[in-house]
């Protein structure tokens, strides 16, 4: 798998409302996988969590994560991210999820009471199929 | 997480030629994720890998896996099984991954020539989201 930094085409597919599943391990070293909205933040990718979410509590202890993200436009065509969480932050005002709601939705998070917390991803390796194979 | 046996909407879902994205985990503990064709077996999710690829490694040396499945018709339904590979076998005659590219694709696999291994996965838990959140 090669390194960042990511091909231009890459870049390109990730900067879409593309569905997304993240991995992260439990205690006991068993991977948990998920659907998650992402958005990228300069190289890296941003997250957020319900503060109740267990995967949050997975990250904070280990934040070894792996991410797939399918193109919304045809999903064989796909890339897998390898990384780790290198920065987590309380969601004040909600900007963040915001800031994805809007990039998937077009309106703002509609839970207005939950609090979040933002992660965010550096990517270390990646690997991508179909078109994204380049 | 609820255990097994799957509601009857699950099941219907998991029918269907869905996306899904399984992670496994590599021998340091990383945890990884790639798209993956699957059919349901029974009780059981079959999966089928090329003998090249890292995950059917992974996989031999720890069988814990976990699989998310978006809904074909709409991503935000979604269901994510955590599990464990109870089988494996060389496909000889590329049986299973036929199996499962009609499913797909309506046709056979295309490659003839490349060895495969199945996976059988035994699903322990599982948890549903949007339309598949009963």
């Amino acid at each position: 798998m090669p390194h960042p930094p990511l091909p231009d085409d890459l870049r390109a597919l990730l900067d879409k409302p593309n569905p997304a599943v993240v991995a992260t391990v439990r205690k006991d070293g068993h991977p948990v996988t998920v659907a998650t909205w992402y958005v990228t933040d300069g190289d890296h990718l941003l997250v957020s969590m319900d503060d109740t979410r267990v995967r949050l509590k997975h990250l904070l202890r280990d934040p070894r994560i792996s991410l797939t993200v399918l193109d919304e436009d045809d999903w064989y065509t796909h890339v897998s991210l390898v990384g780790r969480v290198v920065q987590t932050a309380p969601d004040d005002g909600l900007v963040d999820i915001d800031r994805i709601s809007k990039h998937y939705t077009g309106r703002p998070y509609p839970d207005r009471e939950s609090p979040r917390t933002s992660a965010w991803i550096e990517i270390e390796r990646y690997h991508g199929w179909g078109k994204a194979s380049s």
